[in-house]
Formats: structure tokens, C-alpha cells, sequence
């Protein structure tokens, strides 16, 4: 795979030529490397003033990791479907893509130049007012395209085969369900939790539902999943939600993308506990984030519940009562998935920025185990917490 | 697909001594066509006195429904592919491949010739000492080597992907799932039995059971069915047991094949109260089948937990509570599943001999009816059904 890297700007001002029309034959194109260098490369290539691009190109590893955790080029090309797949039902939450080259693992795409990172956002406090709404709409309708109650079964089936996706998928087996759970090198744990995490090794009860879970991510093909629906996948302006970065999409259970969302948005209420700033304001910032939790629970699953309702072919699956029982299940696996980002972005080897920034050690500790704790009740509880107004009732008796 | 056919026996013979070095070069072979010809051509080609092999070709479409139900040669790769996985960890108990070619869509493996069909063997109450504990272990190997408990996570997705069978999945998807719910074209329903079979398609309860137990079948990865564990793809001796034509083979939920030879087995037991012969020994011959069906599951479920607990390798799943879980949840999936093939080969399109070999139609009615009551509460009471020893008591019950 040595040919697969642009050898300079040129080669990738050419390529973008040859394959977009967004440019005149005159304009000067200028090429900047943007990407966080956590797995790929990625460009903008914008005429200044005018155009501009994105050129994503895929390595052969995990970067973060190193040449010794190889990972298949074949993501790109997963990431690229994913987005165009996305785009049939959700167009107006994913970023355009204009060409994608399977020998050179590039994409050329859409340029979100004016959008913010919403991990970012949320870590400023920038009140989003749609963004609820947004990423609640965009997993309904992904989520329910792609599903055994929309699609035939012939098409559903062609789709689960294009995107078998192994080493994607291996890393999250390993990082969310594995690693957290066990004193594993890859872990990066902050002294004063010590304690706390090893209480959690210890824990038979949490074992058991996490291994229910990872079995749930392994087998449950139920609908074509981002994957990797975390608040550093999406970018976003006041009106405009976007979500990026599809290259984990595989068929998995569909609560495993709604859980990531909420456990990111609860990454960020333990975070903001302890970050700079005035008490009463980040006090009334986590009350805001849970009223985005409800928001986007409540627009996820109404549109879900609509769809399901007005759009089911299958006809065994067009059953109101199913349907319910579905929604709950959905509910349930959420808050698990939820529970295990919890843990594993607090613990495990891939830290947010929402607890990391947390400069003081002992108080990052004391949103850490907040965030622990929270992820634990999450997954055993599950089967209890009936709403979401039950888990924000839940999240501010922790909290408090 | 012209060209797949074999034009005469002399290029049954060609083919069979070109792949296998059975036959001395001067013996004389004999072709004769011995399948019940619902889908494949099946022959034996044997030397009088000496040796024989089967040669089986698929057709490009359902024979039973005609060339409007298309069904890809696919499946008789599939078939191949499926024999030789399952002899790696099963191998008394399924017949040897000699060889596959695919362009011919022709398979040619071991001859049974002394085996019995165990559909006919049941219909005939010929006790076979041995066929309960063989198709236990058969199961039990078969299915826990091609979960992710045993395979790494690699190997998994790489035969979930070549094992994707649309078309046989959706004859199951059909015939189990949606035709006997509901008034479809493709049943075949014994008149007297029209009132029972009316009040099953207003059994609202009934039918979200069923949309879960079709979800599960279109979405639960878990392990490479066999698809078409009836008793008529076993053959039997009284001290062999060999397992045939996995041409359904497909990822999907363990309890699948389990509850379909549950299911075979209570369907022989429904028909025997109503078939030709001395009625006490028709009622030892119904103790014995329900002793079979507990030395059926005892023997999967004790070499299933026995390989979970020595031979899983994922470390997360390496719980013993989980473990437990897991058998109580392949248990109630059997007997869902069991309730299902009940149901379907009562009134659904593919009947069995076991009930449709009862020649006057009101005593048929009286054991389908038991049939049909006895799958509607193995779907609607499988979570309440504890053990096996619960379910033998339940039939017991509405044999009465």
C-alpha cells in the first residue's frame, strides 16, 4: 500500500481537479493539513476567498497506536458509503460527498470550514438550539432506512456484507467492553481513581451486563450504525448540525449509536462539574445539556416511533405493540451503551477533552468517579430507569 | 444458467470418477435419481455390490413453487461450505464432502445408503438409542465454534459475510414468520380446521411474539445454523446419526436449530395420537419421544456449557454468569422457535408426514389442533417455561 499517499500539494490539488468542477481552471488552490492525526490525513484545499474542500486519506494503522495495530484501508471506503447512504434519508445532516477513490483511500468531500467541533462547543458552553433536534432526526431516520423494518430482506442482507467492517468494529469491542474492565496496559487511568477503578474490576454484577452488551454489539445486526457517534464526530453552527467520520459503520444494534450521544452528553455534565468558570454558570449549562438529553430522546423516538408506524414493509413488523416492545429495547440497550462510553472515555485508552481538561488532578478525579458511577448505574439499571426524565432525575441525584 | 445441468448419466459417471478415486477404472456404475426432488436433483451413483457416492445438483429456482420463486445456485456453495465447517468439530455426524464445483453447482460426498430418514423412522416409533444424544452434541459443536465465544472476532465477520443466504432466508422469513399469521395464499389448511386456525390470526398477542421471534431470526448473528433442522434432513441407523442438506446454513440465533427439532420431535408426538396402530403402543412410543427430547437437551446443553466454560475465548465472555444467561436465553429462544415450525408445518405451505399421514381429515384436525395449541403456548409461555422437565409436563397436559 506504498502507492496510496499524496506525494505533495500538487498531487492533491490535481486530484481534486480532476474529480470536482467546484473550481475554476485559474484559481489558485492552496492545501493545509487539518486533521487531528489521531488515524487519517485530512486536507482542506481552498481557493482563498472562494471554494473550498475537504480531502480525507486513509493510513494502513491507527496512528494514536502505531504501525502495530494495522487497520484496513477498507474504512474509507466504508466511510464514504456510509455518507452517501446517510445522505438518502438524512441529507441534510452529513456533508456532501463529491468523489471517493478506492486505490489512493481518499474522499473528497464537502467543506465545514464555518462549523465548530461540538465537542468543543459543548466544553465553551455555546448554547446549541437545534442541535438536539438535529442528531435526534438524523439516528431515526439512518437508523430506520437501514433496518429489517424498512428494507427488503434481499437488500438488507447485500448491505450487512458491504459493510462487514472487522478492524473497525475490533477496536471497539476491545475499547469499550474489554479494556475498562480489566487492568489492561492500554488503560490511562488518573492516580487518585485508582481505588475507584479497581472497585470495578471487582464488580461481577457490572461484568455480566457488559458481556451482554459486547454480545449485543457483536451480533445484533439491526440497522446500518455510524458507529462512532461521539460529540467529536459532529460539527455544528447555530442552524446546522453535521455528523461526520462514518468509517465505523457496520450493522450493530441501534442503540449503540443513540447511547454514545447521550454518554457524550453526560461526559460533558460530569466535566463541567469541575472546569473553569463561574458555579452558577456551568450549573445552569449541565441544566441545559439535560434538557438536550430529553430533546434528543424525544425527537429520536418519536421520529423513529413515525416511521416505524407509517413506513414498516415487512409485514409481520407493522405491529404497534411490537413496535412499542422495539422502542423500549432500543431505550434499554441506549443506556447501557451509554454506561460503557461512560466508563471507557473515563478510564480507558481514548479520553475526551470534556474531563481531560480538568487541569487539577484530585477534581478531575472527582468528575471522573462522578462519571464512573453514572456509567455504572447506566448499564445495571437499565432494565429500571422507565424514561428519560427517570435518568435525568437519576443524573441529579448523582450530581448532587 | 443453462449449463449447469448434467446432460445424461455418462456425465454423471465422467464427473464423479474425475473428482474421486472411488472407483477402479474398469468398474461399471449405475446412476439412478433418488431425491424427493422438492429442489435439487439428488443421485447416487454406485458400483453393484461395491462402492457409492451421492452427487447432488441445485436447481435455479424453488421446484415445490415453480421458477417464479427464483432461488440462487448459491446455496449449493453454501451447502458445501457448511458440511465442511461442521465435520471440523462435528464430523461423525455429517456426511463427507468429496468434492464441489461450482460451476455445475454439484457437490458429490458420502452415500448413506443405510441410513433412514428420521421423519419416516419417527412415523415408524423405530427407537434409536443413540439419535438424541448425537443430534445434542452435533448442535452444541456446531454452534459454539462458529460463535464469537470461539472464533476471534476476525474469523467471525469473514463467514458471517460468506454466509449471507438471502433467498433460503427468506423462505424461512415467510413460511415460519408471516404465512401461517395471517390468510396467505400459500397455506394449506386441513377445512376442519379453519375455525381454530381464524382465532390464531386475531391472537394479537401471538403475532408480536412472532415479530420478535422473525427479528431475532432476521438480526441475531450468533452462530452458523444448520437452517433446516427438521427430521427430515437426519439420517439415521440405530447406531449412526448424520445430518444432511445445509443449504439454509446462515449466522443466526442458536435457538433456531434447537427449537426446530424440538419442534419435529412434538410434531410426531401430535400426530401419533391420531396415527394407525395399537393405541398403547402408540402412547409408550409418545413417553419415549418425550424422553428424547429431554436427553436432547441435556446433551446440548451440558456440551454447550461445558465448551463456554473450557473453550471461549474472548475474555469478556469468559463469565460463568453471563454463561447462564446465555443458556436460558438459547433455551427460550428454542422453545419460541419450536412453537413457530409447530405452527407453520400445521398450516403453512411445507406440511409433514408425521400429521398429513393421518388419512381421515377430522382426526388429522384433532392433532393438528394439539399442534397448533401447543406451538401457540410454547411463543406466547417461553419465558415462563423454566426447564425441559416444565415443558414435558405442559405437553403432557394438553395431551390429555
Amino acid at each position: 500500500m506504498t502507492e496510496h499517499k499524496f506525494n505533495d500539494d500538487a498531487a492533491i490539488i490535481a486530484f481534486v481537479r480532476r474529480h470536482t468542477r467546484l473550481f475554476a481552471d485559474d484559481a489558485v488552490l492552496k492545501v493545509s493539513e487539518i486533521g487531528d492525526g489521531n488515524i487519517n490525513f485530512v486536507y482542506r484545499v481552498a481557493e482563498p476567498g472562494g471554494n473550498s474542500v475537504i480531502v480525507k486519506q486513509a493510513l494502513p494503522y491507527v496512528r494514536i497506536i502505531g504501525e502495530g495495530w494495522p487497520l484496513s484501508l477498507d474504512r474509507n471506503r466504508i466511510e464514504a458509503e456510509a455518507l452517501v447512504l446517510e445522505a438518502e434519508h438524512a441529507g441534510d445532516w452529513v456533508p456532501q460527498v463529491y468523489h471517493y477513490e478506492q486505490p489512493l483511500a481518499a474522499i473528497i468531500m464537502q467543506d465545514l470550514g464555518d462549523h465548530q467541533n461540538l465537542r468543543y462547543a459543548l466544553i465553551a458552553r455555546r448554547k446549541l438550539p437545534k442541535m438536539a433536534e438535529h442528531l435526534g432526526l438524523f439516528m431515526a431516520r439512518t437508523l430506520f432506512h437501514s433496518s429489517d423494518m424498512y428494507l427488503d430482506a434481499h437488500q438488507k442482507k447485500a448491505l450487512v456484507k458491504r459493510f462487514i467492517n472487522p478492524d473497525l468494529c475490533k477496536i471497539t469491542e476491545d475499547l469499550f467492553f474489554l479494556d475498562p474492565f480489566c487492568d489492561h496496559e492500554r488503560n490511562a487511568i488518573n492516580p487518585p481513581l485508582q481505588p475507584a477503578v479497581e472497585a470495578l474490576w471487582q464488580d461481577e454484577r457490572l461484568k455480566v451486563e457488559v458481556a451482554e452488551l459486547k454480545y449485543a454489539f457483536l451480533n445484533r445486526a439491526e440497522a446500518l450504525l455510524h458507529g462512532d457517534l461521539h460529540s467529536g464526530s459532529v460539527f455544528v453552527t447555530e442552524t446546522s448540525t453535521q455528523v461526520i467520520d462514518p468509517e465505523f459503520a457496520y450493522f450493530g444494534p441501534i442503540g449503540f449509536d443513540v447511547g454514545s450521544l447521550i454518554g457524550n452528553l453526560l461526559l460533558n455534565w460530569c466535566g463541567q462539574h469541575q472546569l473553569a468558570g463561574d458555579a452558577a454558570e456551568r450549573e445552569a449549562w449541565r441544566d441545559w445539556l439535560l434538557v438536550q438529553l430529553e430533546k434528543l430522546w424525544y425527537h429520536f423516538s418519536r421520529e423513529f416511533s413515525r416511521l416505524m408506524q407509517h413506513k414498516t414493509t415487512d409485514l409481520s413488523l407493522q405491529n404497534e405493540h411490537w413496535q412499542q416492545r422495539r422502542m423500549l429495547q432500543i431505550w434499554q440497550d441506549s443506556l447501557g451503551f451509554a454506561g460503557t462510553e461512560l466508563i471507557r472515555r473515563t478510564i480507558g485508552l481514548a479520553h475526551v477533552a470534556d474531563l481531560d481538561m480538568i487541569d487539577d488532578a484530585a477534581l478531575r478525579a472527582q468528575a471522573e468517579v462522578m462519571a464512573l458511577h453514572l456509567g455504572r448505574e447506566l448499564i445495571l439499571e437499565r432494565s429500571e430507569i422507565s424514561s428519560m426524565e427517570a435518568l435525568v432525575d437519576l443524573v441529579c441525584q448523582l450530581g448532587d
